[in-house]
């Protein structure tokens, strides 16, 4: 029956697909007046235009030019966008005339200068309805949550240096038998098109299942990058980095291949999980002959105005996270986390781009409840409460691994966590963690199937990842508490321009 | 080595577990001094008291003294909380002192009162720091969504007549082979005390797990049920309600058995992800042997914040969904969700509370995504784009059933999802739909794994969702798009007052 629907319907659904779900909401406010005029004009310009299948490319130059006006004044992404770009909770640098401009907005456009000024009613505006009421009042300007949003065209990809958000989604493709480098470059076109409607809080072309309407961006990014085995399937093994050889295994491993590695790999962000679908689902279906989904995990982190400290985050350990990472605000950072753009070789395409070691780590976290507070804070080198160093000061105090206690112990014991993950142990090496948590339900055993979706970024993995994880896997006291369940490596390419596409420099150079 | 761990710690938890995770956090602002002593306070209070165990009944006692205090002059919970309690982003109504004096706050206590006039700078405040960066400034109050609470106690419990949150979890626990009415009394005790803690915003006694640290309650509620099997198992076959016959069969089921039904049923829901997990974690924990865990699922809701229009939610078919929903503000809203007050009988332990049928309902997302828009409106009746009847009007304009288009044809189709599950044609026959969506991932074909997690309130199933389903079954057109993959009824009894547990009358009476 649901087989015979489809056959049915897909025929009607051309002059349908890129219409309606443009349409402008409740046409009551009359602040909406200028947004559906500039949101009427743009659906006649984009009904004038092919949709569908391979036309996605003609449309995604479209989308490219838009952009690039749009953005003729916004900052680049990546470290510059890190200190200059909007942070959660401020107004992005766009005025709201440019969006209505040059996309369709998928809310009413309102006016957002006041925004903060106005955050309290904001406040009580942005409330949910109750279960049973449908208020509907006059409608309020997004706060902050919503309205934030991440460049998609840069130097470098967004969903590196920026904040990681409430929702996240990693998915692996494999390339179809079939599909051959020009099918990949087309995938990536069409991808890159979607991301960057998609990060602006514009509806793309065709997109007719409405699920992030009515939302801002939700600072989304959308982050792409490609696997050892995506070079073979290509004809592309010469352009192959070598910072692409396989990691090594190590003790803590429980690896299942099915949910590691991948010719393709994708990380979506938001800070709203139906954002957050609505990308992953629409990528997925422009994936279409080209590509087959391999894996796919869910995390979290928190809620922006959950905590009134804009703390480093906690995972399900309970443990404050990343106070070690790397500061874009470092000089050293970029040189830490980026491959230099003066790369030659090879893989000269990599400028600018990244090196992402993914690493599904289950907790233990039924043996980790069990242990008292001084025992965990022992293993970890932190206090729970907030972070700080067992050898004294606050969360940011730089950690002393030389400091006795009065009954001559270390105050970092020697196998805490924070003294052999630390770069001083590891002759200097670096990584960028950006991790989301996971829980997909418990285990037949009653234990929870929970833990990190752990993201490091780095320059070069081989001085990254390896050599600290190599440490940790010989002495690290946290070990024994972690399963690494799935792995994956990924090249991801710098940013690209206006007009341009994730990985065109590999695809076409 | 994991086992060998758990054991070797187990004894060292006890002098520990009440008294680190209370500390007050980073003790540098000067604001945080009174909250500061009040823990101190409370801390030497609890600390005289046994922590754990078959004491746990007394700490529950206290911390209900505790709280009643605390809320001497809050509103009920339930239709009245609908009214007059806080909605998402506003204040709560009990001053930060009185918090502080009765409970260990998990946050440094900051002015809250001026929190709505200086929400602009919250917004800012309230932002997550770069993944590289640890930015921590002065201390922010918490904006609308950290700081918001539902009352534990009252009339009826939370989380039926209020917001869907962000963030949910189901699960069903069965009693453990030799648990009887005595365990199961004990274990209510337990899990109301730790409900109530958490909801304010409170550590509960003994939980070192510090998931939910600096949070505020984020709008937290913890609803408890109880299945048929729950009162075969405690002896109290004679007063289990009618209303829990097992429900018909539809043939749009696909019922898996170890994913329906259970003893006790947990609904969590809360703005923050994490602080939803840690409650359910720490219930779970609190079962111990009294109950296992038998399934478990993950929903999720909008982002506060994400839509300048409180408006209806959307479900992952992208439909606005839960128009129709009885409003608290109709003098009937009651009469259909709450069991009446003057209930007498063998269940009228049930008064002030409500049915649940909760239901794992798949969306056959690829088929519906390749409708064409308007075959999806017409299924549903409403417009995608703001969900205005097809028959003309905004979303809250009446549906008319009897409209007729210029050719002639129904406006609402006859098998429209709005025309058969009206309360028109169904003789009145009213529930309260509180949904969650979800998404697992994908199945091995790509498919999603996803749809919605249906909680749907009434004062008697047989009056609110039988006729309701048994109509849609057999002339919904959307259920050829839906699988209803697991199944639960459960009877929710009223809410308790300070110093009880929830069920304490079905238990003790």
């Amino acid at each position: 029956m649901t087989e015979r629907s489809q056959d049915e319907e897909k025929t009607s659904r051309g002059p349908q697909a890129g219409k309606a779900p443009q349409a402008p909401q409740a046409p009551q406010a009359p602040q909406a007046t200028q947004a559906e005029k500039a949101g009427k004009a743009e659906k006649a310009e984009k009904a004038a235009q092919a949709v569908k299948g391979t036309k996605a490319a003609k449309a995604g130059k479209a989308a490219g030019r838009a952009v690039k006006e749009a953005k003729a004044s916004a900052p680049a992404g990546g470290a510059g966008a890190a200190k200059t770009g909007p942070g959660r909770g401020e107004q992005t640098g766009r005025p709201a005339q440019a969006r209505a401009a040059h996309g369709v907005s998928r809310r009413r456009l309102l006016g957002t200068a006041g925004a903060a000024g106005a955050a309290g009613l904001v406040a009580g505006g942005a409330a949910g309805a109750f279960a049973g009421e449908t208020v509907r009042k006059d409608p309020a300007p997004l706060n902050g949550v919503g309205s934030a949003s991440r460049p998609f065209h840069g130097a470098h990809q967004s969903g590196i240096a920026d904040p990681a958000q409430t929702c996240g989604h990693m998915a692996a493709f494999d390339l179809a038998p079939g599909a051959d480098r020009k099918a990949a470059a087309a995938l990536l076109r069409r991808w890159s098109a979607t991301a960057a409607d998609l990060m602006a809080g514009r509806t793309p072309q065709g997109d007719g299942s409405g699920v992030a309407l009515d939302a801002g961006p939700c600072s989304l990014t959308v982050t792409f990058g490609f696997g050892r085995t995506f070079f073979d399937r290509t004809g592309l093994a010469a352009k192959r980095p070598a910072a692409l050889e396989p990691l090594p295994a190590f003790t803590a491993d429980a690896l299942d291949p099915k949910r590691s590695e991948g010719d393709l790999w994708v990380q979506i962000g938001a800070d709203d999980a139906l954002v957050a679908f609505h990308a992953l689902r629409l990528l997925q279906q422009q994936a279409g002959s080209a590509a087959r989904l391999r894996w796919q995990m869910n995390g979290f982190n928190r809620t922006p105005g959950a905590t009134a400290q804009p703390m480093t985050a906690r995972n399900l350990m309970g443990q404050v996270d990343g106070t070690n990472n790397p500061k874009p605000s470092d000089p050293r950072f970029a040189g830490h986390v980026y491959v230099p753009e003066d790369r030659g070789g090879a893989d000269a395409w990599m400028a600018g781009g990244s090196y992402a070691v993914v690493r599904r780590i289950r907790m233990l976290l039924d043996s980790w409840d069990n242990l008292s507070l001084e025992r965990q804070e022992k293993v970890i080198g932190r206090r729970k409460s907030d972070g700080a160093p067992l050898s004294g000061g606050t969360e940011t105090t730089p950690v002393d691994l030389d400091k006795f206690r009065e009954d001559g112990s270390l105050a970092i014991a020697g196998d805490a966590h924070i003294r052999v993950a630390s770069p001083a142990s590891n002759r200097g090496a670096t990584m960028l963690r950006r991790a989301f948590s996971y829980h997909d339900g418990f285990l037949d055993d009653g234990a929870p199937d929970a833990g990190l979706l752990f993201v490091a970024w780095q320059a070069d993995p081989l001085k990254g990842f390896v050599p600290v994880q190599r440490k940790l896997d010989r002495g690290d006291g946290l070990s024994r508490f972690l399963r690494h369940e799935s792995s994956g490596l990924y090249a991801v390419p710098g940013g690209c321009a206006p007009g341009e596409y994730v990985g065109q420099r590999l695809l076409e150079g």
